[in-house]
């Protein structure tokens, strides 16, 4: 099957340790029009991961299905965990793959929202690039609270949901739902020990202490390596290339006297984020896809699918 | 349609100024299993280069048409142009694009020859990666002499065709089929008018003068644009990375106190190709395609295809 307007969703649920529990919600997803790739389980944060792409209609039956299902299985009175939620689906993001806008990721996430809101009862809150209010914006912003401190927030007129009653669900919560830039999940290693470096890097190149806008970054040591790196989330590399962020924790890096020995990419990387590193090192000019042979190959093949 | 095994052709055949002898012979590649995605012709060379992708069996098939085509429709004994060339259609080379390694493309290349032999009487070199000396392995050894001097050259015993009798045929000459990597065009701009610089830098990145070993450089003035630019043709992208070719020159042209404003890729550059630049530009250790979202997402994909 090839998609020509393919979506990716990676809705993150509130069930981390009951493997069935996790495989029917997953399974719930699945249908005409998308395909759930991944699920991976996390039992400290008591929290899974389901990864599915597929075309704007397939995703709004297959995401709304996955939400009646987390809502039938899991009653978060019940639910402990080291990571914050507010919901039996804590969220949905919806990030563009190829073919399709941001735009179109948007709306995608109104409907979502819309229809868990009418046809599950879960209050819903638009958030990132779908958000309707600046504050709405962070999904940390909108958690903060959590299931248990949502009864009296969403009281507030500042909060009242985007879709749905004013009132928590009272086993599933409320649910965020929103469309993003594909994250990044980056670390840049260092020739030292002292986590201090690490640390005063990530200070340095992160957007909440006067770095670079889509940064989010902290110092961690290794410790069975011995060594120190600087841990990142790159929110968006189209407007924060990878390839500058790294310019500037090695320049960083090298004004104390350290060296950066590799790097890493955590989960996965678009091809156009590689793209703009190649061309951005290269000093390449008039780039555009149209020099990449596969892509001539795929657009020429694609008429015979 | 995708194929899971692809392969690219693109056979040079002796007329370039006669546009529906060039879309006969392109024609005449068509069928099951392959495609012609371009066909580009050269009136000054007076020559085409016709790029067809496809699985072994279907390029099997088109490209023993497509020479049947080329020996109907060129007499060589009447082509005039400024470009070297000893048969009709005068190489076909064959380059692994996916799922294919050199060796199959080395295989798929003899089958061509030894069918195009045997229909055709035509007598066939198998050159680069599918040479069966080393004097083969470079067309320009092989074509030395043309298509005019090739009757006396093809008696000697050095060189005898790999298949097919010893006698240049009377009108279609004779055609070298070999497997290759892909060759990368790729020009780097230097902020100066000196024609000098530029030569020197591409003395000293080639390999024919004690450079990078698939390297082949020249300088050249931009007249229009009064700079210079160091013109290259990267043979092997796997073996001499883009990046280290452009280091290089950046290298040798800071040297001599010239800044690189820029590069050019000329036709198309392989994916993995730039996944290198990426790689080595940000250091990533343990770089593999699973890294990469869309490879991710076609391979779980696939299956449905």
């Amino acid at each position: 099957m090839v998609w020509n307007r393919l979506i990716e969703s990676v809705p993150n649920v509130s069930e981390g340790r009951n493997k069935d529990v996790v495989e029917a919600i997953a399974q719930a997803a699945a249908g005409r029009g998308r395909k759930v790739i991944d699920s991976s389980m996390d039992a400290d944060h008591n929290r899974s991961v389901i990864t599915i792409v597929g075309e704007p209609e397939g995703l709004l039956e297959g995401l709304v299905s996955l939400a009646a299902k987390a809502t039938e299985l899991i009653d978060l009175n019940f639910h402990r965990g080291e990571h914050p939620r507010m919901g039996a689906v804590d969220v949905i993001p919806f990030i563009p793959v190829r073919g399709v806008t941001m735009a179109d990721c948007v709306s995608l996430s109104k409907s979502v929202g819309r229809q868990i809101a009418e046809e599950l009862n879960i209050p819903v809150y638009l958030y990132e690039q779908s958000a309707t209010r600046q504050n709405r914006r962070n999904l940390a912003e909108i958690r903060k609270g959590e299931f248990e401190g949502f009864k009296e927030k969403i009281m507030q007129a500042e909060w009242e949901p985007d879709f749905g009653e004013a009132m928590v669900h009272p086993s599933a919560g409320v649910v965020a739902v929103g469309a993003r830039e594909y994250l990044i999940a980056y670390n840049i290693e260092l020739a030292s020990s002292d986590l201090s470096v690490a640390k005063d890097i990530a200070r340095a190149v992160r957007y909440s202490s006067g770095g670079l806008r889509y940064v989010k970054a902290l110092g961690l040591a290794l410790k069975d390596r011995g060594i120190v790196q600087v841990s990142m989330n790159l929110t968006n590399f189209k407007k924060t290339p990878i390839l500058r962020v790294y310019d500037i924790v090695k320049l960083e890096a090298a004004r104390r006297g350290v060296e950066v020995t590799g790097s890493e990419i955590v989960g996965t990387v678009p091809r156009a984020a590689l793209y703009d590193v190649a061309r951005m090192s290269l000093q390449v000019r008039g780039f555009s896809h149209d020099l990449i042979l596969e892509e001539r190959i795929e657009d020429a093949l694609g008429e015979n699918c």
